[in-house]
């Protein structure tokens, strides 16, 4: 019987290895070929999956962003029987990662938006996936108005883009040390004050 | 007589000539040798100014921020006659650059982020400019507190840090195709609307 190759298995792989030496580097300045050192294959067998180093990259984001979704999800799973601000805090800290892994995810989500602008399916990508960050939090923003909790003259969508501007933007400034990990948290937390009114 | 040379004026034409190399291209991949090319001057002339490649990036970034900063201050004597909030409003969208010189911006900036990332001295010129800047957003917010425009329990600081945040990621979301011109600057505004209390 020939050897069976579980080639969903060996596209994963790949990702994993693109993000170890993406985390070392940036996104920026990885090869084809250190991706295939990383994954322990050789240029040719990678090149079988990928043949462009763009088509790799938007299959490693893709990746990341499932396990991504995978994490939003089990926050609010968690967060069910929450209150609907204590579920959108949980989304909205998601999107703020601050934590001792930050450091090393600053350079690949810096270097993922240059790589993006240098690639229109990446940037799709990117648009896509800003866009159903904003749905979820919309929905969530629209439950707490029903629930009496916001106000109703506001605007779920504006209201959900603000929060998902101002999560980027605190982000990069977190990583360029503007502020601490306290300073973005508390940051956010006064956003949502005054979303809730407090 | 001797030929002078004037120092400072060679300084300023490399700055000029790597905004033009990084426009095209992005910072991340500017050389010493194709700043040189660009501004008309040997390799040799250059590392006269400039030893290495970082030393080159800050001069150059600093450069720049001197004309942000002119133009911050035209925009804030432009407004100096209006109320605090649209004088807040003016340097605010100074911040937001959508217009169509944005796109030409859009790569510089990214990949200044990630210059910076990479270069303690260029992160270090980051957070003093986000400093400074939030620093002047305060000063303004103060003054819409003291002309009863915004309400007192307010805190100008973490206002201001919003601000800046806000700015940052809706910049990057612009670019990014997630808004365009119009709706970046009107989630901008509903922000200022929720401060002025409006």
């Amino acid at each position: 019987m020939p050897k069976q190759v579980d080639h969903e298995a060996r596209r994963t792989q790949i990702a994993k290895a693109l993000w170890r030496v993406a985390q070392a580097r940036g996104l920026d300045r990885v090869s084809l070929r250190e991706v295939a050192a990383a994954a322990d294959m050789s240029l040719g067998q990678l090149q079988h999956y990928f043949t462009n180093r763009e088509d790799m990259m938007v299959f490693a984001v893709e990746f990341m962003n499932r396990k991504n979704v995978e994490r939003v999800a089990e926050r609010m799973l968690a967060a069910g029987s929450q209150s609907p601000r204590a579920r959108l805090r949980a989304i909205v800290l998601e999107m703020l990662p601050v934590d001792q892994a930050a450091e090393a995810g600053s350079l690949i989500n810096i270097s993922f938006l240059l790589e993006a602008a240098r690639s229109e399916p990446l940037r799709d990508y990117a648009r896509k996936r800003a866009l159903a960050l904003r749905g979820v939090l919309e929905g969530q923003i629209a439950l707490a108005m029903r629930a009496g909790d916001v106000d109703g003259s506001r605007d779920p969508a504006a209201e959900a883009a603000l929060l998902v501007s101002l999560a980027d933007g605190l982000r990069a400034n977190f990583h360029l040390g503007v502020h601490t990990a306290e300073e973005t948290v508390a940051l956010m937390d006064g956003q949502l004050d005054r979303l809730f009114g407090g």
